[in-house]
């Protein structure tokens, strides 16, 4: 294995460190825990937090910031945070508005973000959640009852963070938050697995000419396996599951999403656009937003996800609302 | 070779288009060649252009929009942009006010927009050029005389982008971009090489312990190899490099980047940083912008570059203004 880490059993913190440290005008690091806390936290707004398993950055302490998270809570890699963790977060950024969690669909995450809920409105404070399963590609999966969370995730970021900005109630938030999970759809392929740094091995094994459709961001199994072709056909092929989940009508919305699994050059992210674009366009689609770029990660891992997200007049505003975080700004 | 790719020889152009529809509101592609271009071109202020071999993304056609480049020329991968393509650049941004290239010190590039520069003057243009050549590792290389410009060309676009954005006459982004490149020192090293679509093959082998330090962007020679340590010691060691350049007097400000070659994960990214934010602070370094991302890549290389730039006033406020564009923004 050849990682660039100091000890395996410190990369977690050691990660989360160096965000505060580099971005110490946006966030800080909780004193005692691997919990990603606003800088600027006024405690005026409804609070969000995210999290999960690390490997996946920037998610979910890159959205921390004006306009997304309050909170994100770092698991181990490719392991949920402890419900300890996640109360931790919740007393760190709750007001009196109350705190929206937002949760991947995985039993693990599900499982103990709840318990953080329940250990919360114990002390008497408000707690609500969205379990976000964007992933269409497989109607349960090693991890999941239901669908998976993946990539779309930051699009609830976005959105319900906008919506607290302005000073939004905890149910209106939670409302737009299920807003944007009911009408996005997600679905990922991969070249190859990643490197998971506690065992230094590969993932999965995968010949030198296949790739795995509707691969999980943990490089749990996809769909199926299949000759790799061009990016154009693979494109178009992914595509065609979000237009056939969707059924958008001539001249819907859209926010499109390209997002690199961690390896993917850049060049090849871009070349995966184009051809996005095209086909969105041809379907009559109107794009009104495009986001390029490593999002959501599985370490190292060569691939990528297409996101579609519907988008009203609403969802679009928010969406272009100002956002200031490491890994994700709008200008205004 | 696994690559999401069409045609070979199309991957420039493909990229080029990905990036003109995705960020419809930033920039557009030249209607004939493989240039970016701001999408607001005024013409009312200095020009910047800058460009090189493809490779690199986000540089630098990631970097045209407000605060920053007004063209980027996006040449084959690894192989300088021709002096026909970077004189239709200036071409279609220059102004009144004249045009300042910004090259990276390769000799092709160098010699190619020079051409550019000579042709653009015969048609009455005004243009000026600088050239960056921040990495210390090397005083000469396969592909330059005197030292090879990398990441911290970046700092040359906002910066002097910054002041371009003002309405600073040419003669005054000339001399604060060259201020840039005079107080900049960058030092990368790599796990391993990049794979060229054009012959799917490994720019270099290196066996499976060993690093390569003081490593190209495209892949050509540092300085020696060595055994892969922890991220902390590799971290020092090119910290030493920067530290033993600059001389900085305790109390410096700097600006400091780690800039990812495109396969290493933020994750150890965020490690480095984290070493790096640390070794400054014990130098008794004043720390006031710190960027942690892939900025100029290697395609699919897993290393890093770590820069460290000096900053006084002028040079403070100016990365602090506004930007935005693809792949750097900064909200004020």
């Amino acid at each position: 294995m050849k990682k660039l880490i100091n000890k395996v059993e410190n990369i977690v913190e050691e990660m989360c460190q160096g965000i505060a440290y580099a971005h110490g005008d946006l966030v800080k690091k909780h004193p005692t825990h691997n919990i990603i806390l606003r800088a600027d936290n006024s405690k005026q707004k409804v609070a969000l937090i995210s999290g999960g398993g690390s490997g996946h950055e920037p998610a979910h302490g890159g959205f921390v910031g004006y306009g997304m998270l309050d909170a994100a809570v770092a698991g181990e890699v490719f392991t949920s945070p402890t419900p300890d963790m996640v109360f931790e977060a919740i007393k760190a950024v709750n007001s009196k508005k109350g705190t929206l969690l937002v949760i991947k669909n995985y039993t693990g995450d599900v499982l103990n973000f709840e318990m953080a809920k329940d250990m919360a409105e114990m002390e008497g404070l408000e707690v609500d959640y969205v379990v976000v399963n964007d992933d269409i590609a497989l109607e349960n999966s090693e991890y999941t009852i239901g669908k998976r969370g993946i990539a779309g995730t930051i699009y609830v970021h976005k959105i319900a963070g906008a919506l607290a900005e302005q000073g939004a109630s905890l149910s209106e938030v939670k409302t737009v938050a299920q807003k944007v999970i009911d009408n996005m759809a997600s679905y990922g392929m991969s070249l190859d697995a990643c490197t998971i740094p506690a065992n230094g091995k590969k993932s999965f094994e995968i010949s030198s000419t296949e790739v795995e459709i509707g691969l999980g961001i943990h490089g749990e199994k996809g769909t199926h396996r299949e000759e790799l072709k061009s990016a154009d056909v693979h494109t178009e092929q992914l595509f065609n599951f979000l237009v056939k989940h969707h059924k958008p009508a001539k001249g819907q919305k859209v926010a499109l999403m390209v997002n690199g699994l961690g390896a993917t050059p850049l060049m090849e992210q871009y070349i995966i656009a184009r051809k996005f674009d095209q086909l969105a366009k041809k379907a009559g689609l109107e794009i009104v937003d495009f986001q390029v770029g490593n999002f959501m990660t599985s370490i190292d891992m060569p691939g990528f996800s297409l996101t579609m997200l519907l988008v009203d007049e609403q969802l679009e505003k928010l969406l272009k609302d100002k956002a200031n975080t490491p890994a994700f700004k709008v200008v205004k």
